[in-house]
């Protein structure tokens, strides 16, 4: 907590120092400020400048700082940087960026200055940086670097090291050195340390490993983070259909798609855009949360007709007016803990038909035991309130009843979701407790019509 | 899909492959099979073994192999495997394993035999055995490995060359090596990159940043994801308070804790004890989710209480019965929006008295904005429904009302268990809900009970 304290405090004094910067327009005064600190300490602080303020900057920075800034910022800022600098300026701050961040910026350009800074770049650039753009953002062609070392097999430990020398300096990862044959073909890979530890007249091909792991490009994001984490990778390459290196997908690419399917995850399944935050607008958020509450009302209007159909029974028997909101609440929860397991599994796994019979099986079976607990509790406790020894048994088999139903949906709901690739993770909880709230009441409220001479 | 499917089958093929050597006891075919695959996925089919057999294949298993086998088995496999070696064979294994996976398994073991097992240990182990055991499980120091490269600032570039060589092998993390001065404190870090391009005759002081990223041991390991993740580290180094380099935690261990993290919070959410899967036995699955539901269950009570306070109300207007269902839930729809803005929000850093005061401001104009919608829309067909246009402005009314109510608490919530240090991902949900229904169901019967006499 005191160390975010001081990180808060350091941020203003950045901001402060950048504004008294901005009015003497000092560049040294700014390359120490820049130097006084982490990159992305810098870009935290810099990015919360007004827009004229940020001009004003970036012409002040130099190049390699400039794109040291536009490395380190969020998109939304990398875009409000772009916006002050004409094509020229961007074109030599970009020789100092990796081409996955390069990609990533222009692919959140509008389309006509997209076009127009690619047709500037040098041929090799060029070709590269269209390579990387024709796969979707969230695949692993998408989120692959070209920065990576790739060495041939006939080559000696010795060169290998002198090759490393040589391009290490341009690459994102160093440690994990993938090896390919005349062919460019992926054949293997080796760790640093072995280069470093084996006899210096050995060739590439006696000291590599020669199962390596890797991905085709349009694999989906998650897959290549899962894919990542599972192995414990550093670097995982991504090849052509003839098992050409194209990329590799470094591991801090993929903890950023981890933090954020998380987030996706956690906010879509409340109805809430992961593009909101606390200090969105009111006008934003309105857009962002209205049409989620709309069709939640229209479920809850489904509810609501069911309650209304038995209206008479209600009318000649009060209180159930008040039990019913239980069994359906209890229903919504339980229904709640199944899917939960479910989406969950199904995030790590493809389930096959055979693998569910028994989990299935069980989750009726936890329907019946934890509904006749809770429907048990409250049978007792209706029975003291209302002196109806029928009204609490009711109410005993309508909780067995809706917990069985909660268990079916929150099982079957996301297989079926998955089944039809939909995300289970952000559509299932309104099926579910949209089932658990319409057949709680039905059961119970039907279960009360039937028995009704008992209850009066 | 496919790559699943496949991986299944070789999964499959594997294991049978093991029961075969387990019969013919044969360990030439088990290097083979151990050989003929990445060690995870070795380790995965060979977890799925019994416990009569995985006493068998620990016999004929390398004290290597062994040793891999354990470091990619998660916690409970690795104990099973433990249970089957005698103490001495366990040490010989532990030769081969890195110190913090070491540390994990003793962690899980019973007592006595970890006692044991520490004893045995050479007097150097048996140290840093002792001081990894002394930080918690979840703080920087439990991750921590002490597998790292420290070197003196006054060595020259070949000589830290050399020095990497001979110690590159033992370390987790070769791409960043850290620099200490002649009392062993931290004073800066070089790449491995900057190292290979330096001038051989430089010195390691010339050379280095001087600006280190690190934490005590004691920091959260979420926390210490975050800093990982923020700044894009390999590898995070854990500093005593006299600034000498304990450990360090690496990004594979950051990204088990990111995944645990958000299972964590999803699971818990909703209920869920992360132990909990799909396989998990029905005795097991009762004991892990009954007592939410009882918890949920007396929240439930609250809610039903504050219907039947009303039912004389209720008895006059059965149509109450039906609408306020809609409004206790929208008001819990919208309550959980706001919360999971707020949850994440908090996850990621402090917030500030002063920081929350407009966006307060704003979910409460939210709650009128969106409550006066919503509202609208129910209180139209409510009045087609039951043709009384009174009983549509109470549901109006009392939409808004819950919809501030909602905002206001799916804030304040969040909020208040942080500052008590309660974890709002966890709890949140069942407060705000409570509060959602009760005074949902408590505005709307009031209103309606004030305005009877235009209802009837």
């Amino acid at each position: 907590m005191d160390e975010e304290k001081l990180n808060e405090e350091s941020e203003k004094k950045t901001l402060e120092t950048l504004r008294e910067i901005i009015k003497t327009k000092d560049p040294e005064a700014l390359s120490v400020c820049f130097d006084a600190q982490n990159p992305v300490d810098f870009a935290r602080a810099a990015v919360k400048l007004d827009d004229d303020e940020l001009t004003e900057l970036t012409t002040i920075l130099d190049d390699d700082e400039l794109a040291s800034l536009m490395e380190e910022s969020e998109d939304d800022d990398r875009i409000r940087i772009a916006r002050t600098l004409d094509n020229k300026r961007l074109l030599t701050a970009f020789e100092y960026m990796q081409k996955d961040d390069i990609v990533d910026m222009l692919g959140d350009f509008p389309i006509g200055r997209r076009k127009e800074v690619i047709n500037l770049m040098k041929a090799d650039d060029r070709r590269i940086i269209n390579n990387l753009l024709q796969y979707p953002e969230d695949s692993a062609g998408g989120l692959m670097t070209t920065a990576y070392i790739a060495l041939r097999e006939t080559l000696s430990v010795s060169a290998g090291l002198d090759k490393l020398r040589e391009i290490g300096p341009k690459t994102e990862v160093i440690e994990t050195i993938f090896i390919i044959n005349d062919r460019r073909k992926l054949i293997g890979w080796c760790d640093l340390r072995d280069l470093l530890a084996a006899p210096k007249d050995r060739y590439l091909s006696d000291i590599m490993h020669d199962k390596v792991i890797s991905v085709p490009p349009e694999t989906d994001q998650e897959e290549t983070a899962h894919i990542v984490s599972k192995y414990d990778l550093v670097a995982l390459p991504v090849v052509s259909p003839s098992n050409q290196i194209l990329g590799i997908v470094t591991v801090d690419d993929v903890i950023d798609v981890i933090v954020e399917e998380y987030d996706e995850d956690i906010l879509q399944m409340a109805g809430v855009s992961k593009e909101e935050n606390i200090d969105t607008s009111l006008g934003e958020s309105i857009k962002m949360r209205l049409p989620w509450l709309l069709v939640n009302l229209l479920t809850a209007f489904l509810a609501s007709y069911i309650v209304k159909a038995f209206e008479s029974t209600i009318a000649q028997v009060v209180a159930l007016s008040a039990i019913m909101t239980i069994v359906s609440g209890m229903g919504g929860n339980a229904g709640t803990q199944t899917m939960s397991i479910l989406v969950r599994e199904l995030s790590q796994k493809n389930l096959k038909f055979s693998d569910c019979i028994r989990p299935f099986l069980k989750e009726i079976a936890l329907g019946v035991v934890d509904g006749a607990a809770t429907g048990a509790v409250t049978a007792v406790v209706v029975y003291f309130m209302y002196g109806n020894a029928f009204l609490g048994l009711i109410t005993l088999m309508a909780m067995i009843g809706n917990l069985v139903i909660a268990g079916v949906c929150g099982f079957l709901v996301p297989v079926i979701l998955k089944k039809i690739h939909a995300d289970p993770a952000i559509a299932s909880s309104i099926f579910v407790t949209t089932a658990t709230d319409v057949l709680g009441f039905f059961i119970f409220l039907g279960l009360a019509n039937i028995f009704l001479r008992f209850l009066i």
